[in-house]
């Protein structure tokens, strides 16, 4: 028995005629012999007017009632497209959360997976069940109450069930018909990957792509579930969308597979830091306190003892971040000149896994800014990641120019 | 530890401020020291969205998957109530069916209520919690899967919830004050009724009576839980709305309590119809398979073997019962001359404990009726009622008429 995960988002289940389209997805799959584990998040907007209505009613709400209001719109998908797969004579039914059971912990609204015993779906479908269709995003307490994962957590849920059963592959339904090279919006000759490895995901979803959930590329990766992102609003063939995988399937590759942007960036440097060992936890933990997401860090050479801080974080944590700041100078627990934000940046980012045999990446990237006349205010890297803060009027420019540059609109 | 079960119905948590309304109704109770269990419906429109779904995919459905879609709305409205409470700073917390758990048989879309354990509850109440917020109109079968209750559910999960803790009385919050000698529609001197005996509310709620559902009377009366019918809407007191409760506890009452009608009869006769023992069975079975809910059945004295076999069903049931009666024909199971269906007709009942200790009832109601000129075409009498067929244009006159007859606009 091969096991097939199929998870569907809410803009494809938002009506009636669309969760039709889903069944029809799911016939087909059926139809090539796979018992099939549907994943379903709610009707598009539902679960956005539920958490509407916690929120006016209760400020700061207790967690666990917030879970068992806004659960519920997932609960409705999976009745109704269970039904619709009946109508279509193939044996499905619906499972919430509390009935598989999905075990998580007892962080409600942002829970952690930690079991899905295979107990009670492999019996139905020992029983002839051809389709179990899983209300995403929640799962159940220690406790016994209802839970729900965070955000992505559909996406989650779906990678997870595909661990637990040992799938072929988890096939992540969607509007849009893959991973691109960049976004096609910013630049016209973005390209469709055929496939890309789980880092170079991990990096392209941290850095701001919204097709996939860091949290479930993460857990892909540790349980090597091969995920395919594809459209549902398209006649899908078996090459469909974009596969993420291992990188040993990956035959060939650029030595970059993409080109990622973030807006909303802002640069923050303390001038004339005191600098004297522990200097970094010191500015850094009370930011972290404050609930500022920092990203990229970046400290100057010392001189006389003193040196330059830089960070960036998302533009509207600016105003808590100089709070923390000037607070813990106060304080006297950090000690500098002056505190500069500049909100007026974006970051560009090059991924690929290829970098890591191949040199001259970095230098090939600030070629290309430069040959534009975009100058660079801080630069980060990681093994397979180059990215550079730039003024925000650039950006569109140089993703463009980056595309160019390292040929992404070619195959390798 | 006295505990009080409130039930708040579809249009008294409509929306976020009549959460809020019905939220400070228990809050009162439980300055009075009660423990509150309390009983939510959808918001008003939800379960229809739902239920209109449900029969949009699959006319023919599975009763399984329309209980897991439609027992949503309950969940989300319970959810927010227990919200509220916090923020009024009442320990409170939301109960769905399975949570509590509600145990029912499986007839899936009208489940029985089998049992109801404290354990789960009494627990929390001893751990402090003020208010159990439970989703109406749910449980869990045996076999794990959320059932619902059918029609009036919420009313039988409130009524339930109060026999198994014991609860010093179940108060039912609706968009009326009351229970009514009559329809205040149709006759202004209609007067609230203070209290009304179960047996008195048990022939009100089967003859049409929307304020409470038959069959959570029939549960409070078999385990005497003292039911309270009150407005949602109003500034209530301790003697507000009606007490349903046992005769005994009702000092003085009037010989007729109320006044009853329902519009849409229909009355079907049989005329000549072979008699012979066993004809009554011919032909109210094939009725019964065909679903036609027959109310009233008057046979005439039979002569020279024949007789006529009239009786009375909802009108929009009469092309279902035509059809059966002439299929039994075919079939040679019963004979008759012809059959005629009268679809002008409507019932008018007055219902009274007092009519069982008072002879002349029958006579005073029949004089009125004569004294405005209508005719009676239909007759049927139970202990406690006497209800009359009669012409639909003087539906109105005739409750007028009998309201003023019994003196109902005047307590006992």
């Amino acid at each position: 028995m091969s096991i097939l995960v199929m998870k569907f988002g809410g803009t494809s289940v938002a009506d009636l005629d669309k969760i039709k389209n889903a069944a029809e997805k799911v016939q087909r799959e059926v139809a090539r012999g796979h018992k099939v584990i549907v994943i379903v998040s709610a009707m598009s907007g539902k679960t956005n007017e539920l958490v509407g209505w916690v929120g006016k009613t209760s400020p700061l709400y207790d967690a666990r009632e917030y879970d068992a209001v806004v659960s519920s719109g997932e609960n409705v998908t999976a009745g109704l497209l269970a039904l619709t797969l009946q109508e279509m004579e193939i044996p499905a039914r619906s499972w919430q959360g509390w009935q598989v059971p999905l075990r998580t912990n007892s962080a409600h609204a942002a829970a952690r997976i930690e079991e899905i015993p295979r107990a009670n779906l492999d019996a139905k479908f020992d029983e002839g069940m051809q389709v179990a269709v899983i209300a995403g995003f929640q799962g159940i307490s220690p406790e016994g109450r209802i839970t729900t994962l965070g955000r992505g957590g559909s996406d989650t849920t779906a990678v997870a069930f595909a661990a637990a059963f040992g799938a072929v592959r988890c096939d992540i339904y969607t509007d849009v018909d893959g991973v691109y090279t960049t976004d096609p919006r910013i630049e016209d000759k973005a390209r469709k990957l055929d496939r890309i490895a789980y880092e170079e995901m991990l990096e392209l979803a941290s850095l701001g792509a919204k097709v996939l959930q860091t949290r479930s590329v993460e857990l892909a990766m540790r349980f090597k579930v091969p995920l395919r992102v594809l459209s549902s609003f398209e006649e899908n063939t078996d090459t469909s969308g974009t596969l993420v995988c291992d990188e040993d399937e990956i035959m060939e590759s650029n030595v970059v597979s993409g080109v990622a942007y973030s807006r909303d960036e802002a640069k923050m440097t303390l001038i004339s830091v005191a600098d004297r060992p522990g200097i970094a936890a010191a500015i850094f933990g009370p930011l972290s306190e404050a609930g500022v997401n920092v990203d990229m860090i970046v400290q100057n050479i010392s001189e006389d003892g003193r040196t330059d801080m830089t960070f960036s974080c998302p533009t509207d944590q600016v105003l808590r971040a100089e709070r923390a700041i000037k607070e813990a100078k106060e304080l006297g627990e950090i000690n500098f000149q002056e505190l500069v934000a500049d909100t007026d940046v974006a970051k560009v980012s090059v991924v690929g896994i290829g970098m890591r045999s191949h040199a001259g990446v970095a230098a090939r990237m600030f070629q290309a800014l430069r040959d534009e006349g975009i100058n660079i205010r801080v630069i980060t890297t990681s093994e397979i990641k180059i990215s550079v803060l730039i003024e925000r009027k650039y950006m569109e420019l140089a993703v463009q120019a980056l595309h160019d540059a390292f040929e992404l609109d070619r195959a390798a």
